[in-house]
């Protein structure tokens, strides 16, 4: 299986993802077509732009650790690819949640849906990173140490999104307060000199 | 013709219905916006998952054998040009029959009409594959049977679809429930270990 | 002004265009959920098939036109890039017309609506060629005499589809079913051994 | 990082917000179904052309700039790839405020909230530019002199749509004139011999 073609269907997915979320924030329906009623209606939507913003920085962070998970790799075999699908296919979700969040705001269901959700991408993306690891299907770990390190590192993220999808069911606006920062954190740059920091 | 561009164009096809099928699974509409509600209607809309991952996993897969079907690919003319925009075409539609599945659940007509899709599928792949082999456009065949074998597995595709799209007249669930373990079955990684196995 | 981006953003045009021309084809909104009900609905929306096939197909061979063209240019200036925006600014709204027609049938404001941007489009590429030819920027043609001839030819398009749209001021199912044919036409493959045929 | 993959995921993000922006225009919703009520409803509907052409026009010139941007550009780090991201943001935002000013036509509420997202859209190029520049990460700039001169004139994109939009709250249609015409002057060619005019 040839590794561009693989990356170039993914990075298709991801861009087109994250393109399709905006059709999750509702153009307003006003009845008088006055521009005050419009002018209300529009910032009544304001608070839609929270999920939207979340969800893009979540799938453009997994873009960009995908991006540099597959870097090292050499070869893709099925089950790679298998697994990578099923991340995709978490990743394609992403606008519905992100939809109902929109609409409904933050009540326990729709923050429920929206962590349960990026819970399963953080599981989908450890499950291909594990494999990948594993196998040995990648250059760029220099050791198993950094190997173990890497994997409790990526499990970390799943573990942080299961517990603020159990705090949704009490608190939904702080959880996705926890979303919204955790997505923020992972898009602040980092020091490293060698370019991308794979955090997720 | 250029086989990369031809590749490119047909990931981005097959990355974009991918991604749309997601539109096809309703944002609930609730009237009194309670949380009670919300979670009500977001279970209601769990079986719509099913059509979901069934056709994510059939363009997937879909996506994988054309991978490895125009590797071994050396020149594009028009008749596969041709052949190819027909397997596009009705992987750009599966989106619809997708939608109507979701929207009204495993009735008789729903079922039938994406099997009848899902067929027409395995039909048109086939006839791109058939008229590859035939023409010797590809250098991945060792020999003659192999090809007379490739053949035959391609037909049972088309073969057990349409026999499910009969079933839904009668059991639409079943044939959903077929539907759905196809998609799985070819999933599953297989033990070659020369990477990709095509079976679509 | 890289060639191969350049092709690479037009294929992402045509590609979604192609793919979000389903969309326009409404799912059936049946009140009583029943089977028969549904059966019904889903058979009236079968004439929605011609113009989602007949526009899947003009975008398809604009496509494989606009890759022929493109083969032999040897660098991109900015008056191309222009010209080209253009073309894709006419494609990406072909879902529109499409859904249209698709929604309301061929009475004719559809069919007229339907044909004048098909026009356009005609327009719009004949454009883009003539600059290539006229500013020597391809390398694929052998002399004055082939470049003429393609000129005249790239025209025909164009006054067909004009012609076509005028006679759905008063017959739009006759103009409807010349586009279906033109595009049908465009399809078949033909004998000239060099590969893809340019004829859009 | 790889540059490359980095330009072939914002080309999707670029191609797929061009091509989503059609879904703004919104099919008209006729109750007889006659021609004549067709007609009518297309023709209320052509004011709805002008947010398209813009936004389309917008988005084209953006990413005419981004490729000419990236072409210097040598190594790609995290700081670059998320001033990228978040300038893709905001491309990707741009259907939902083209659909508000389809929709409602030139309110002051809607223009000011299309204003305010293309003033959004030039800060996002403009930062990621200076980023660009100031980290000397690109090989395009000959001295000091062209690239203050190319910040400054960076610069002027953002002021005048800020202008623009402050403009919209009391005289919405000429705000809305400004960015129509603003796009279109971007849009003429220059006559630079050396290709694509960095003008955004």
């Amino acid at each position: 299986m040839d590794k561009a073609r693989t990356e170039s269907f993914s990075d298709g997915v991801f861009a087109f993802a994250i393109t399709l979320l905006v059709l999750g924030i509702q153009v307003p329906e006003i009845k008088t077509g006055s521009n005050e009623e419009l002018r209300k209606a529009l910032l009544r939507c304001l608070p839609q732009l929270v999920p939207y913003v979340t969800s893009f920085a979540t799938i453009g962070i997994i873009w960009l650790n995908h991006h540099a998970m597959f870097h090292g790799v050499e070869r893709v075999e099925h089950t790679t690819l298998t697994l990578n699908l099923l991340l995709l296919l978490v990743v394609a979700f992403i606008p519905y949640p992100t939809a109902v969040l929109s609409r409904y705001g933050a009540l326990p269901a729709s923050a429920f849906l929206y962590g349960a959700v990026l819970t399963l991408l953080g599981i989908a993306y450890s499950a291909l990173w594990l494999h990948i690891v594993r196998r040995r299907l990648t250059s760029s770990l220099r050791d198993e140490a950094e190997a173990r390190r890497k994997i409790w590192r990526n499990l970390t993220g799943p573990l942080i999104y299961c517990a603020a999808t159990l705090v949704a069911l009490r608190y939904p606006k702080v959880s996705v307060l926890i979303y919204f920062l955790l997505a923020a954190f992972y898009f602040i740059p980092t020091r490293h000199p060698s370019g991308v920091s794979e955090r997720g």
